[in-house]
């Protein structure tokens, strides 16, 4: 995850479109995970992608866009990849809850650098920019919230406040991205294991 | 909590000492959070709180300095008022987590813009003053495991993996400053007992 890795070969031409455009997403996310924001410059991204200045403002006005670009890819790739799961009223609650929290936790560790929303970063967007990741973020946690309240109705969880324990869970799971190690000692797939147990728990599981 | 509300007074002597030193710490923090780290200045700081740069020098070498100076401060003080109420063996685990999960949310509610060892800011610290808050912060985070263990050992609590639940727990815990909103309608007691009953049902507490 380092941002001489993105230079795979210069001086790409523009007929790649979709396929550079996230090239150039993956590479910018990185220098901004690793240099901050204000300490990477539109120039630098395209050095590293290995494409002239002009291919890059051909994809992306200023640096502005290319962070809310980064913002609004990754969190609809979360979205698409958590809310049908949370939504699928055919599968049992504690079987979606579980499918959700491994997605959660394997796609905030393979992705982190791309995990802007949650980053002072973010205030270098425009408010209405901003107000598009906020808008999808909320699509995921009020799924979250229903898929408790379903479960509670249904009599497979037991909860006193939803509301309060959603939040309780997403702040569980958002937290591992800054202390987990995939190169440490805890496997990941044992820490999901237990985040599910003690989700499960908060929710009075039977 | 706006940084206008620091001066007070301008052109205060050197005699105050501690108390000034404490009135420029809570003044740099509130601009800290408001304005970020590179948009304070020393002077900045001084001006907000009526003394001239020469008596700012005085009790600070550098931003820096007042930087680590509000981490450490902090973290001392954080310290102080959770550890012993964890160790205090006299009393029954269930209370001691319930007193502390109340002492972490009131704390890092009422003092938010100090807490900026969860902040990118700390990045501006050198790496022995990072250290520093982090060995404190690890001797909270310790305490806490150590309540779990010994709650597990005592039979109040059935725990599977006390380290990931400190871990779950803490990080429950220090999410609720990115959302909580002393304005809004949830009231900050009725989130620390609901916080309190899920923290005890993650443990299995009898």
């Amino acid at each position: 995850m380092t941002s001489e890795g993105c230079a795979v070969a210069r001086k790409r031409s523009l007929d790649e479109g979709p396929v550079l455009r996230g090239r150039i997403l993956r590479c910018a996310s990185v220098m901004f995970y690793e240099r901050g924001y204000a300490g990477t410059s539109i120039r630098d991204i395209g050095e590293a992608v290995g494409i002239s200045s002009s291919t890059m403002y051909h994809h992306f006005a200023n640096k502005q866009a290319v962070l809310h670009a980064i913002i609004t890819n990754f969190m609809t790739d979360f979205v698409a990849a958590t809310v049908p799961v949370l939504h699928d009223r055919t599968r049992d609650p504690r079987q979606r809850l579980a499918d959700v929290i491994r997605i959660h936790i394997e796609v905030s560790d393979e992705r982190r650098p791309e995990l802007l929303l949650g980053n002072p970063i973010r205030y270098a967007l425009d408010p209405d920019q901003r107000t598009e990741g906020i808008v999808l973020q909320r699509r995921y946690h009020n799924a979250l919230l229903e898929l408790i309240e379903e479960g509670a109705e249904s009599g497979c969880f037991s909860v006193r406040n939803p509301a309060i324990t959603t939040m309780a869970i997403l702040d569980m799971l958002n937290g591992v991205r800054e202390w987990f190690d995939r190169a440490g000692t805890l496997d990941r797939d044992r820490l999901i294991d237990e985040y599910v147990d003690l989700s499960l728990k908060m929710l009075g599981a039977s």
